[in-house]
């Protein structure tokens, strides 16, 4: 399977967006010109993004909007299913437990774990919840390639060693704490407080 | 104030998590490669970002852990509370209601709106709940300077059109959509299903 850059990757989704809206409208063909208005990149970008889809593109009518969408999807490995474990069930946690967009975009977080007895034994949205120590016996029990983490980030590095004892081979780090694991495993993460960064000091610059 | 490029900007709450754990561990000093290898982050980057805290620091004992740390938050104004109304308290918007995370980090939602009358008049996590509607005459009110978007994608637009309208100058925005608004006003987005395509790309790329 050929290695997609990271920058592509990241536009990926939301051409997927722009797609699922015009397929909303009805629209069955779209330009590569069109896709960079609505997601706002430059159009050689789009072109070069789109290419690793290997679908016909017409000079005169542009893509099929269902054929892009569909050759998207199997781009990101999203038309498939992936089963998660996730550890910290706090806020942002049983947040991202209820959070169905995930279903539509091939990730589906089956366990939750956490050291709260309060929690341990109950369902949230509809995901049961266990001790976080039962999480190495279950991920390789149900052979878990994903493990996500929304504990403390005091606690980041802990949860990442267990994740990479018990098989994990992909971390989603939403905490900002950077966590070392064997060059193997597979880690992102989603830095709201990066994102959080940016605005607040442009707000504070034009005061 | 000095406009300090975006890429220093998002590394800058990473040094933040850093200097935290070393002054929870008792250490008063630190030097920059230390920074550098418990952020992850190449030294000369380290050295670049952290030359914009303008603090002392020598080539013996480093940075003072305190002040750097201090200098580093007031640089992204999180030493100071901006309130911010959020719109969309649906699971996620639910949870970033609850994250006590932003309050140390200059970032206090006041307000949650939605259009479901089954949580309009609701407090959730502590913050009380009204109605969509209400949104442009109690923003201008209370001259909120930050909204914060958790709506599904396709009401978007729809939601930044009416924060512009309501004198919010700065867009959090947790939907993919991107959203247009006049270049005078701030938009960052945390876009969670860029960082699941790489995820979930190089998972397969890998099997």
């Amino acid at each position: 399977m050929i290695k997609i850059p990271t920058s592509t990757l990241k536009r990926l989704p939301q051409y997927l967006e722009v797609l699922r809206q015009l397929k909303r409208a009805g629209l069955k063909e779209v330009s590569a010109t069109k896709i960079s208005v609505f997601a706002d990149v430059h159009p050689t970008l789009v072109r070069k993004d789109l290419s690793f889809a290997n679908v016909e593109t017409s000079p005169k009518s542009g893509y099929k909007v269902s054929e892009l969408y569909a050759a998207i999807e199997k781009l990101l490995n999203w038309n498939d299913t992936s089963t998660s474990f996730l550890v910290g069930v706090g806020h942002l946690g049983s947040a991202l437990l209820g959070y169905q967009e995930f279903n539509q975009k091939g990730l589906s977080i089956v366990a939750g774990f956490d050291n709260d007895p309060g929690l341990i034994g109950s369902v949230v949205h509809g995901v049961p919840v266990y001790s976080a120590l039962d999480f190495t016996a279950m991920a390789i029990k149900d052979n878990i390639q994903i493990g996500i983490i929304t504990v403390p980030p005091e606690s980041a590095q802990l949860i990442a060693d267990i994740m990479v004892h018990s098989g994990i081979r992909a971390i989603w780090n939403f905490t900002p704490h950077k966590i070392i694991v064997p060059p193997n495993i597979i880690v992102e993460y989603v830095d709201m407080f990066a994102s959080l960064a940016v605005l607040s000091r442009r707000l504070a610059e034009r005061e």
